[in-house]
């Protein structure tokens, strides 16, 4: 009996299989929890530029073709949020959503608002500097970072009052905005967005709380297996 | 102490109070929940005409001046889908996620997927007819009503296959989806969109299982309460 334990165990476990995607957000934030919650899992990092995650097979876990996808032995999960919930539902060690029900709303409370209203801007704005269309939008690009700043001071706000978003502990609502800052610093940090990015940055200046809250969540162990590994080899300038 | 704990239930129950707005869908999901949690509440209708919702002590309770709003004794929540999960952790009876995490993690995986496809698009179009725009836009209507035919068509699927969107019982996805069909009708039904509501209806012909859950949700018990009251005066059409 005495090793029986640990392998039902580990087998339990290490049936858990996240296909994800290099640079996603959705795909870190997923990533994020597993760490987070000690989770060992297996690892299926598709190609973007192949279309591997539109293949037969990732079509018939997702028909969007859209990543991450969680599979947990035969149970097949995807949407980021989801995902999220799922895990600390049937994961419930070390939560994600809090610690009573009020912490858990007002977690899903600060997510939903974060998706609503930062989220959509970041897209805006970061798929217009990769895409090269800065240059000719930059009116438009300008006042979205300045509703970005708007929200940026939302969360700095929290920052101010405690070390997470919500609550005393690090939760999923700290999962699911940080790849999302992320994206949009290696979007500001590029030469072409200089001008944008002084709208910004400096983090550390203009918003120290969030600053700080950002390298504590850099500090959190496993952090450094979520990073995009696409990000080391390309820094973004 | 014979008529004490009833009363103290009473206290406890009546402390839900609801900020809504007749004909949001947001504030028409939560309605919904509470009623199938039988979860007495205090109905605080706002005028959106009067800007009610925008008063300084609405400002208090969401700083973004939307609704819904719950409050429950001291704490204060907002954003309809932290208001249902909120709902579920706090007053378990009569789930809305489900009953084991898979359910859960499938019923928030429909509502995410939901809001991200269908959702802005019916937004799209009922803005359109309701603000009067829809005939020097009918081109983009047309497309839009077209992807919102094959988001239907993923829900018709699944409403083949069972009862409701998701598992053996009415959950959060039913009460998410329910009001935005309804309100993509309501705006279909009106004399000036008569033929893009053609490429949609009628419901019962070109989504049967869909128009068998529609009659189904209208069957739930509290349903006739959820209606929204401006509605009943100034019908479709």
């Amino acid at each position: 009996m005495g090793d029986y334990a640990p392998r039902a165990l580990q087998f339990t476990r290490m049936a858990l299989e996240l296909y994800w995607g290099s640079g996603s957000p959705y795909s870190w934030r997923v990533m994020l929890a597993l760490e987070h919650k000690r989770l060992p899992y297996e690892s299926h990092l598709l190609e973007f530029s192949k279309q591997e995650h539109k293949s037969p097979q990732m079509l018939k876990l997702n028909p969007r073709g859209l990543l991450p996808v969680l599979r947990d032995g035969d149970y097949v999960i995807f949407e980021s949020l989801a995902i999220l919930y799922y895990l600390d539902e049937k994961y419930p060690e070390r939560p994600l959503f809090g610690r009573n029900p009020e912490e858990a709303g007002t977690i899903m409370r600060v997510i939903c608002e974060y998706q609503a209203n930062a989220e959509p801007l970041i897209g805006t704005v970061s798929r217009a500097v990769f895409a090269g269309s800065l240059v000719r939008r930059m009116d438009e690009m300008t006042a979205t970072v300045h509703r970005i700043a708007s929200e940026a001071r939302v969360i700095e706000a929290r920052l101010s009052q405690c070390d997470w978003i919500v609550g005393e502990q690090v939760s999923a609502v700290d999962f699911v905005v940080f790849p999302g800052i992320q994206l949009l610093l290696r979007a500001l940090k590029r030469e072409e967005a200089a001008d944008l990015g002084s709208r910004f940055l400096p983090l550390d200046v203009n918003y120290p709380a969030l600053a700080r809250w950002f390298a504590r969540v850099e500090a959190l162990p496993g952090y450094e297996r979520t990073y995009p590994p696409h990000w080391r080899q390309q820094p973004a300038k």
